[in-house]
């Protein structure tokens, strides 16, 4: 399966499209490979670009007024990511975005989103439909913050993705919990 | 105006719609009012619409084992809210949402909603442009909670929402922000 073939399958399950209507819409996207610790977006860089997982572990950060990093999201294979505020309103990032391993991206610009969005109904609707889950998934994050002890926040990760708490480092993850390392050794036995 | 006619108009500012296409989506709306103290959605019930405020004040919320309220959102003229997550998976509601002042909405069921989404393209493109702009007040939310203090959210608060802070009662304005009745009474001086 190439790269394209992934991504047709990613949009047809939400909303499938015929064979011209893909051919088109594939013309919008570019590849784009980094390696661990490259930078996909850095503070105050532009942002023309929302990013679709082929392959890889993306950090979403920011660093505080005292130097200390907090993380927003760990994204991985077909989830769409970027800095969607300095994306959206073509404004610089206010995030940054590292690779924690080797990492491979569809890129797809403002530009020629909107552009498909308003040609092919099929991907108006596929966005739609995504963007309501990603506003449901930050909703339960804001939930999680604000009444979930670190203990259940761990385990409700652990639940819901377990692929990838077997991939984060144990410090970003303690970071991302925002506990520190000893007690989520602790949470893990 | 009626509050069809604000209605068209919140639509139309993103996505314009021809006579005969309002008036067939129109036809998917019903008005709902309620009393201040009253419930739009209570834990544990089935949420069958998302809403569209035309007047009022509602607070999201959520109780946790403890008993203690932590608030998600407050929502005023011209919102988009509902418990998404119940609303989208058709699963019983996790939070509560009820009237701050006397209130007034549109109802959209969700067969509702994907109908009219997938017959009108420009009510698809309007709803995910509005997803796209609400995942991205979630992400700053998620970052104020994150790396902002109390004094920092609340002067941030009064920059975006000068219009809730007058209204929305001290104490729940306090909770809000995580902080006590006093301090908020220090940051307001």
């Amino acid at each position: 399966m190439t790269q394209y073939d992934l991504l047709r399958q990613h949009i047809a399950s939400i909303c499938p499209l015929s064979d011209s209507e893909w051919d088109y819409v594939a013309q919008h996207f570019t590849i784009r490979k980094l390696r661990k610790h490259q930078f996909l977006v850095q503070k105050g860089e532009m942002v023309p670009c929302e990013f679709w997982i082929i392959k890889g572990l993306v950090k979403t950060y920011a660093i505080d007024c005292d130097g200390k990093e907090h993380i927003l999201q760990f994204a991985m294979e077909e989830y769409w990511t970027s800095d969607f505020h300095a994306f959206q309103n073509q404004v610089p990032a206010c995030m940054y975005m590292d690779c924690i391993e080797d990492s491979e991206f569809f890129c797809l610009k403002l530009e020629d989103r909107e552009k498909i969005c308003h040609e092919i109904p099929a991907m108006a609707n596929f966005f739609r439909i995504k963007a309501n889950y990603g506003y449901i998934a930050l909703q339960q994050r804001i939930m999680s913050l604000l009444t979930e002890t670190a203990e259940e926040r761990y385990n409700n990760l652990i639940k819901k993705l377990p692929r990838l708490i077997q991939r984060v480092p144990k410090k970003l993850l303690a970071s991302y919990l925002g506990v520190t390392r000893e007690t989520l050794s602790r949470l893990k036995s």
